[in-house]
């Protein structure tokens, strides 16, 4: 029989090399260069943080009826999501269990069967194998199943884990996500438009930069036209003393109005506090207050539910280590982060909206899409200008914002944590 | 003196890898992914194999006349071929002996004497240097003679091995293989084409797909016109007895025939019983049975040969590590597998003909190169997904059917030993 | 506080191998392949050649006015050159102290301050941080100042050391080489064209390529116009006494019309024997004599200087490890040579001219940089023939010719001696 644990290279130099750079972090401080560069980093990135954790990678509404699938690489991870014939959802790795050959080559499709191209071994929408020619009668077809992907649907937001046994936390996330997500329907919305978007930087600037607002003021105009200037922190001094009292008292105004919606709007906050790190919010959102829209409006004005009222701010969610949502009432967006190489990171980005909602008549995709592609650009420059500072031999790490990057050392910390763990358990 | 030996890099790790990966081989299953992955295993495949063993390399009629030569690249090596004026073939390493330039950059043309393009070095189509400006009184011109590449001609085919003492068995090859070829006369032929295409996958995986056709029916629409179904493998069963009888009867009656007219074509199968593994047979083709084309008539009007019958089958001629050939009435195609990195392969393919065959007249190269154009095409799609989907961390090797698949096996069989051989030599 | 040393990557094998490298290091020789080829090699040449020498990166007519500002690569470092409110120049690292972001992306542009685009912290020209928001009481600016860069401007020709501690005879080598290149007044003029070629080579290979001109007759027909055939070595012999004889006797008479008027021309030759190695000569040039151009004659009719006579050969100044010069009467050709990676360098080539010549009038771009452009692309092809002929496993160092690749050895005795007490210092 084959070795049951495939043989990796693993030199014991790099471990070694990583143990030091986890031990050496300074708290409140950028992270070393070596993080955002070396290969066997970004090894020790895929094996012990994307392998092993719940990665977000796709929206329920593209897998909607029956045979249709899609495909997402983690990785050198090929991950086959299909939608059975019982409308459950199955997630496979997308290799033939012969000589290896990838099953499905495109992005999307629809498929009766799973039929590898080679030599035609045929798969169930369950993964069991039902066909194949000239492998003698001893061949036991179900020793040579498809191997199955761990998957959870969180509201119509798919997470895969690629570990044999996933962190078992994330359940109990799913559980106190479900009332603030379960209003907005994903389950039942269709995509109106998908982006990728390859940074040339490191995955790690890319979830840094998500994670503060400070740079927004400088970079991103479309972005803050809904987005209030006090949202995501501030140093608070005489000068913004008035301001900050001002949004205070609208976010408590809001969080009443949507809590007696049904909506609920009070922040959690465990980004670093647990293996399966999240955060949520319900902010309020500036001007009309409807949507991340250039006019603040409306993007779509088949509103995604029978809200009653389309000012419903947006609903954030932030999950370790890889993604961001914002629900609005009219559309959801949502941002799949996935690491290419130690210098080059995809961005994926997801509009849904109501199923029936008719383009052109209900919303056009460029008004939908304007402000987060704008934003999308915007960011990943500052990421590729970020890689390319923290590749000089003068880089050294520098003091975060106590008011205004407080969520970036949030996942720093996690992403520290977390890698120590997982370089602890390879003893 | 410089050192005679080149510095280069072996790191010890990787060598106690590669020993780990050959000692786990797993019989009658693909291999491991690293074999198809990994750099060093990749340099290895490179130092022990194909610097060891007898790699082909291209046919005598690309150097027809005295000064016509060729460059072939094997791994960093760059080697000249050049017909001298004896009518011998040489072959070199086109590296000059002053400061390391190139020589000839073209990939043929023809020459007098090898002038290095930097200083005017002056070799003669011996390798000896014959000329050097500035190089003061006590300089040695014998001592800096170019180094000689082990060639030879067997029938037409040129290989070369790179090694000082080159797997002395392959003479033996040569004279066991020379009744097979002589009759088609290849050194007396033309080339009519001559194809190159990179495959993005492990030379080892072009290899393996070309040693079974349990993937043809799916696959290969043009080639299997000519090609019997039951020519390369099938698990028997009630449904095929009397297709597989009908086959072995044609087989049978054909190699009477054959044999009569002076054309071997009984079996011999050496592919992992020797360090220059190889096999041979000649095949019926289906239909017509003249040669592999969409009609299965001849391509080429003109025979290669007097041979009063242009129904010869196929006279298929397999080498390790590298080659495969088929030798029909009409042409002579030939493949020359090179690797090119670890997940890069050059497929090279040649069509020869005869010298006085007219094109236009006697053969369209449009007809002469389409089922094999077509079939190298599907192959390279079969490589690249393969070598994709053992790049998976899922991919585990999976069992090769004892029906259709036992060349692969022989394949794997050979390289594991010769690399354990190689290794071993290492000390 | 963040560790004073960032953390790199210092394979314990890489500098085993370079340490047995340098020992093996055969005098008379070209060098070993791995000098050529290898990563680690590489990285080496960066860390204690190029992050710890004089490098000539641009001339000071690039910033001709305060703000104006270049940036400048070498390795991974992104270097930015100013020119400050007193017309002094500075250089620092193009890095925010906050999160590293690069600071100014353009290769050149004009600025008041030095803002980062990521959060707008903001540094003067002296490169102090004078803004930061969000950033609280207790932060120190004065702890966050631009980390800077040793520069040196020698009479136009702007060097830089990225080391703590710059070789210290530096001084004293721009101290000889004042009268010698003052009188041209490369400070007052204007840059009249620049060019960056990258050539798919190791950047010794271009450098030992610049040190002889053995292969000049062979390759460069526009340069040879100008260059006398006897100008750099030649093996004595019957054939060319009388030649050799005229040219010494031209070199006897001008270097003494020269020194006449004011312009040093005796040779300077310590390219091997300190550690700011350089070399510096004055030679006539053939025919006209005036400048490297097509015709011979000066390229810009309006001269650097109130010479008197346009004829005066050129002075050329060698510095290792990567520049050349050719000051002339009417114009100042510098090249810099950036290593890019292991086997691909940068060549800039600017030209200068005085400041109040006109394009069109005084001078065409084209005639001005004929020459040389024609001359770098036959040098560029030259130094890839070579790159791909050491890359071959059959490549052996070869001999100099003790007459004309006299200076190539002394470049690579520096070279040598530089890396090996760069290891030293390693421990």
């Amino acid at each position: 029989m084959p070795t049951a644990q495939p043989i990796r290279f693993q030199p014991a130099t790099s471990t070694a090399l990583l143990r030091q750079l986890l031990e050496q972090r300074t708290p409140g401080h950028s992270l070393e260069a070596p993080f955002y560069l070396d290969p066997s980093v970004f090894q020790a990135d895929m094996a012990l943080i994307f392998e092993r954790h719940w990665i977000f990678v796709a929206v329920a509404p593209q897998v909607a009826e029956p045979g249709d699938y899609i495909t997402v690489d983690v990785g050198h991870n090929s991950i086959l999501i299909v939608r059975d014939d019982d409308m459950g959802i199955q997630a496979f790795h997308n290799v033939c269990r012969h000589r290896g050959s990838k099953l499905c080559e495109a992005h999307q499709g629809s498929l009766g069967n799973i039929v590898c191209p080679y030599h035609q071994w045929t798969y169930d929408l369950e993964g069991r194998l039902i066909h194949a020619d000239h492998m003698g009668e001893t061949f036991l077809k179900e020793q040579h199943q498809l191997r199955r992907v761990h998957l959870r649907n969180v509201e119509g937001l798919l997470f895969i884990c690629l570990a044999d046994e996933p962190p078992a936390d994330f359940d109990e996330v799913a559980a106190r996500m479900k009332p603030y997500l379960a209003p907005h329907r994903l389950n039942e919305a269709k995509v109106a438009a998908q982006v990728d978007i390859i940074e040339r930087g490191n995955w790690k600037l890319t979830m840094e930069n998500n994670r503060e607002c400070y740079h927004c003021v400088g970079n991103h105009p479309e972005l803050t036209i809904s987005l209030y200037e006090h949202g995501f922190g501030y140093q608070p001094g005489p000068q913004n003393e008035e301001g900050l009292a001002r949004f205070e008292q609208i976010v408590e105004d809001s969080h009443a109005k949507w809590e007696a919606m049904g909506l609920p709007s009070a922040r959690l906050e465990e980004l670093d506090s647990r293996v399966s790190g999240f955060r949520t919010q319900r902010l309020p959102l500036d001007r009309a207050g409807q949507s991340q829209t250039m006019d603040t409006q409306v993007a779509c004005t088949k509103l995604l539910a029978d809200f009653g009222d389309a000012a419903l701010g947006g609903l954030s969610f932030w999950t370790q280590p890889n993604s961001w949502h914002h629900f609005m009432s009219d559309h959801v967006v949502s941002f799949s982060v996935i690491p290419i190489s130690a210098e080059r990171t995809l961005v994926r980005t997801t509009w849904c909206v109501h199923k029936d909602a008719v383009e052109g008549v209900d919303y056009t995709v460029e008004n939908l899409t304007k402000v987060w592609n704008a934003t999308n650009d915007q960011d990943r420059r500052l990421v590729e200008l970020t890689q390319a500072g923290v590749a000089s031999p003068a880089y050294r790490p520098g003091p975060y914002s106590p008011f205004t990057e407080g969520l970036v050392e949030a996942f720093c910390v996690w992403y520290v944590d977390r890698l120590r763990a997982g370089v602890a358990s390879l003893g």
